[in-house]
C-alpha cells in the first residue's frame, strides 16, 4: 500500500488499541492476590456484554456506570469483597492507562486523527488529555446513547471528521468488523494472535502492531 | 402469591431454561477429551456475543448459522481441529436436548403457554416437536431478524398471545431483565446460584427451579 492510497482520516479505538489496560490487571492483583488475571478477564467480558445488552434494551448508561456494574458483578461471581475504596481505585486506573509504545507513532500519520470510543467523557477525556497524540477529535458514543458496534456510532465519526474516506483501527475484532460492516477501510490490530471473529466480514488488513500502518 | 394473581400467559425461554444443553457438553468431551467443558463454555459465550453484535450491526443471521460460526471460532481459539462430521454431530445435539425434569410440570400451569427463543425454526421446531409440553405457541425471533434482549422480541410474544399480562420465565438473567425492562412479570430461574446481572432491573421472583412457579 503506497502512501497516496492511505485514507484521509484515521479513527482509533481507545481501550486495548491505543491504551494498554494491563495496569488495571495489576491493581486487581494487588487487591486480590492470585485472582487479578481472572477477575480482570471476567470484568472486561461483563463490561462488554452490558454495553451490548443495554444497547439492545435501549437502556443506555454511561460506560463509567457500566464498568462499575461489571466490576460489582465480577467480584460477586468470584466471591471477592469489594470496598468502595477498591472500586474507586480500580476506576481511577482507567484514567491513567499507559499508551502502547507503538501508539505514540500515530502522530506521524498524515491526515486527520481521532478516537472513537465507548468511553464516556468522564473516563475518556482525563485519559486522553495528556497523551500528546495530536488528535483532531475525541468522539464518545455517549452523545448517541448507544454502544459499538451499532452502525450509528461509526456514522458519527464520519460526520464529525467530514470525510467518508476513513481508516478505522481497532484491536477489538468485533469493533473492527462493525466498522467494516458500516463501510470503513479497516485495520485490525491483532497483537495476541486471536482468531478472526465470524460476523460475516473481514478486515482489510490484519496487523500485529500499530506502526505497520505507517509502513 | 396466590393462584389468582398468576399471569394470564407464561412465556418460556428454551435453551438452558426448559432444555438442558448438557448433552452438547458431553459430545464436545467425546470429540476432544478433557476439553469438553471449556470448549462448550467458549462456544456458548461466543454464540451469545454474536447474537448481540449482529443485532447491533443490523446483520442478523439465523441462530443455526450463529451457532456454527461460534463453534468454528471456539475450536480455532482452542486449536482444536473441527471436521464437518463433528460440526454436524454437535449441531444435531441441539435438536435432541433433554427437558429439565421440572420443565415437564409446566403443562400443569393454567393459561396460555409459549416458548420465545433466539432459536431459528430449523433448530427450534425439531426440538420442541416431541416434548409434550402442551404449548400454545413456539415463537422465534427469526421473523424479526433481531435477537434478545431487543424490546421488539418481547413485544412479539405479547402480540402473538394477545395479552399484556405475561409471566416471562428464563434462566438467562440478561434475558429475564430484558423482559422486565419491556414490562413483563419476570421469573428468573437461577439454578446455579449465579449473581444478578447489573442492568438496571430486577426480576419479580428468583426461583431455583421451574416447579416453584406452580407453588
Amino acid at each position: 500500500m503506497t502512501s497516496n492510497e492511505l485514507p484521509q482520516a484515521f479513527v482509533f479505538d481507545a481501550y486495548g488499541t491505543l491504551y494498554d489496560v494491563h495496569s488495571v490487571v495489576q491493581r486487581c492483583e494487588t487487591c486480590w492476590p492470585g485472582k487479578g488475571a481472572q477477575l480482570s478477564q471476567l470484568w472486561r467480558a461483563k463490561q462488554l456484554e452490558y454495553t451490548w445488552q443495554r444497547s439492545l434494551m435501549k437502556r443506555y448508561a454511561p460506560f463509567s456506570t457500566v464498568t462499575r456494574e461489571a466490576l460489582a458483578y465480577a467480584c460477586e461471581a468470584m466471591r471477592l469483597e469489594l470496598s468502595v475504596a477498591q472500586m474507586e481505585g480500580l476506576m481511577g486506573e482507567y484514567q491513567r492507562l499507559s499508551l502502547y509504545p507503538d501508539a505514540s507513532l500515530i502522530k506521524n500519520l498524515r491526515g486527520k486523527k481521532a478516537i472513537l470510543s465507548n468511553g464516556s467523557p468522564d473516563m475518556l477525556l482525563p485519559l486522553v488529555e495528556n497523551s500528546g497524540l495530536g488528535l483532531d477529535a475525541v468522539i464518545s458514543v455517549d452523545e448517541l446513547k448507544v454502544f459499538k458496534p451499532a452502525a450509528r456510532v461509526y456514522a458519527l465519526a464520519e460526520e464529525r471528521l467530514q470525510t467518508r474516506n476513513i481508516g478505522f483501527v481497532s484491536s477489538n475484532c468485533w469493533d473492527a468488523l462493525g466498522a467494516k460492516s458500516y463501510g470503513f477501510t479497516v485495520y485490525w490490530i491483532n497483537r495476541s494472535g486471536a482468531p478472526l471473529d465470524r460476523l460475516g466480514f473481514k478486515p482489510d488488513r490484519v496487523l500485529s502492531s500499530l506502526d505497520e500502518i505507517l509502513q
